[in-house]
């Protein structure tokens, strides 16, 4: 099975297209469970297809916008109805909700979905749950990000259950951060709202990008020294006593009050401001982890959520960030299912599967091919990356007996 | 002599304008003494007036934009040019300069300023130098602010040498945070981007204010909550588990992509911004305040630098965030002179000053008036208040002394 389906920039640059194409029925294989994770701004579905006619399945990552909430809706129920036609008799249907939006959007989920059993989880708990999930068992998840490096993304290769203590920085719309120190020890330390929702925000405002995508593009081309007031313009070199460079940035914004007085002069150029935006709150990100993990003695920060993207700008400015702050005694860890931590938590919380869970191994027919050097290749497919669950018969047999009580 | 003079509304509007009117020349006061202290926005000017026939004199904060260096260096011309009228016998004029400008301006500074000793002070030495002359010796210098109180501004009335160990986060363009544990010892600990340069900088692209006090007014009927996502607008309540009210920020600007995809839906009104961007800001620096403080475990928090301006929201959110994330253990503190430590720290670095120092007593005829319930009575008149030096003969025989070396 080759991941790097066909389907992928679909998928980036309209998910709700490339999901409805997945969803073409097929023989071999059904859903079997679902479980969706509805942020501020993103709704994400993890859900499993059982191989028809032999052992193990497949499970599948997809993300929605919240705003777009009938749509993801209409697509679970369409989830649900491949689910009913694959399995006769295996009824009623669980659905597995997290997130604010399990709760928000709970009603709508009930009567949107007759017949189907929509159980809370807590938001935190799923994050850890899958997270755990993903860096204790699935090989090439967690990578660290240097672009010094000559080969900037170095995978973890062999996943280990020795990962505790640890720091999971989860950047949705906004940012949590939780102290995690066993599989199911953890608690919320900190936050900050200055997240992904701020940057989509504030470069929907000041650039002409219309998607989040287009804005990371552009910010690829951006010199953020225009906008952007460095230690060098204030001291007009570095500022040696204190071992601030010239290049640092001292203050984000800090050139353009000076320039833009008069509305006819604020002339300030898309990119420059797309790629100061992604600097300031990146940074500021890796530095509000580096603060918390210093506080509570923890070298390793993981961060997750949908706001990285696999984008080498972000995972650069955040590792940057912590290896700076931390004088090189931290590492900031990325994972290749980043925004699906909280949905696959969600998913993993049903209960036949949490028993089977340790009972089958996981494997994946994913092998990064670095050499393009070009981490979107092989980080950008993470909407597209099916994790083969090579089960023995018994969870489909489970999920199919709890399903019937 | 009544501190809150007339001027002082004109000063906020136009500091420039405003400090030329005080510079017309009088019989009784002389300047004796400048120092300036040039920052990546703004130029803060600190000086000294003898009194002629008897003892004492006064000083005197200013502020120009580093922009208009030009003006500011005419502005120090002039004020040398009425020292030299006022006493024949003294010369060389020594100018301490501090900030990163004393460095990028130096040669400027000399050129224009012939046959004055133009000395380079650091700026974090000179920032705590003033700040622990201010909380060291003048009453009513430093106080809380808390809205919740009946009367928000609480003052500390007696000054005390026991203030160590503390934290300073001086917000100008950028922000320095550093712990203090003596009077001549400090580290810059940490810093961040994000400070009064990208509040005006993001004010200036986003809202149709074309000053920052017009942005700081602006603020004041904003409602942040159309444009950023609160814990509610996800959870459709609080997130009891954690603790976190309906009413917290989520994600700021967290609803502006999602209602602003076509340039002709982007309509957000200039006051809710202006109130996002002030709360995003704000906040930011009382958490990343705090986490240091928390990492050296110390208790008192100060707040210095221009972005402050006794502006009650701000103040405010900086209380509530150092309150909010130590459960009340820590303590946010302002200053009425915040945003002249730097250059009051180089004024002091004069030497013959610097001897004197110990030798005479600072008052000050002030005693703030909270009955308004506006800090801005109290507070926005900072630029004006004059410090009534009750020294001895010596100070002034002792700068004169000197200068003849």
């Amino acid at each position: 099975m080759n991941v790097l389906g066909a389907s992928v920039s679909e998928a980036i640059t309209d998910p709700v297209h490339e999901t409805r194409d997945i969803l073409l029925p097929n023989q071999t294989e059904h859903v079997a469970q679902i479980a969706v994770d509805i942020g501020g701004s993103l709704a994400k579905i993890v859900y499993f297809t059982a191989f028809k006619g032999r052992t193990g399945g497949r499970l599948h990552f997809k993300k929605f916008e919240t705003e777009k909430i009938d749509e993801c809706i209409e697509f679970i129920a369409e989830l649900v109805k491949d689910a009913q036609e694959g399995y006769e008799h295996r009824r009623p249907m669980v659905l597995k909700a997290t997130g604010g939006g399990a709760h928000l959007y709970y009603d709508k989920l009930k009567s949107k979905l007759p017949g189907v059993h929509v159980q809370k989880e807590d938001e935190m708990e799923c994050l850890i749950t899958g997270l755990n999930f993903f860096i204790t068992e699935i090989p090439y998840e967690a990578f660290t990000y240097d672009e010094q490096e000559s080969d900037p993304m170095q995978f973890e290769t062999n996943p280990s259950p020795h990962v505790y203590p640890y720091i999971l920085v989860n950047i949705g719309s906004g940012v949590s951060v939780l102290k995690v120190t066993g599989p199911d020890e953890f608690s919320r330390i900190s936050g900050t709202s200055l997240g992904g929702g701020t940057l989509w925000g504030l470069m929907s405002l000041l650039t002409k990008a219309e998607t989040f995508d287009e804005m990371l593009e552009m910010s690829v081309t951006g010199d953020n020294r225009h906008v952007d007031l460095l230690v060098g313009d204030i001291y007009g070199s570095d500022y040696t006593k204190l071992g601030l460079k010239a290049s640092r940035i001292a203050s984000s914004f800090g050139k353009v009050f000076k320039k833009g007085k008069q509305p006819t002069d604020r002339q300030f150029n898309s990119p420059d401001i797309a790629k100061s935006l992604l600097y300031m709150v990146s940074n500021n990100i890796g530095q509000i982890a580096y603060l918390n993990a210093r506080q509570h003695d923890i070298k390793r920060i993981y961060f997750g959520g949908c706001f990285i993207r696999g984008h080498p700008i972000t995972m650069n400015t955040l590792s940057y960030a912590i290896k700076f702050w931390s004088n090189g005694t931290m590492k900031a860890l990325f994972l290749r299912h980043e925004g699906h931590l909280g949905a696959t938590g969600a998913f993993l919380k049903y209960s036949p599967i949490r028993k089977a869970r340790h009972s089958f191994s996981f494997s994946e027919n994913f092998t990064p091919d670095t050499s393009s050097h070009n981490p979107s290749r092989v980080y950008g497919d993470i909407e597209d990356t099916n994790v083969e669950l090579l089960s023995q018969q018994q969870i489909e047999d489970d999920m199919i007996a709890d399903a019937e009580n």
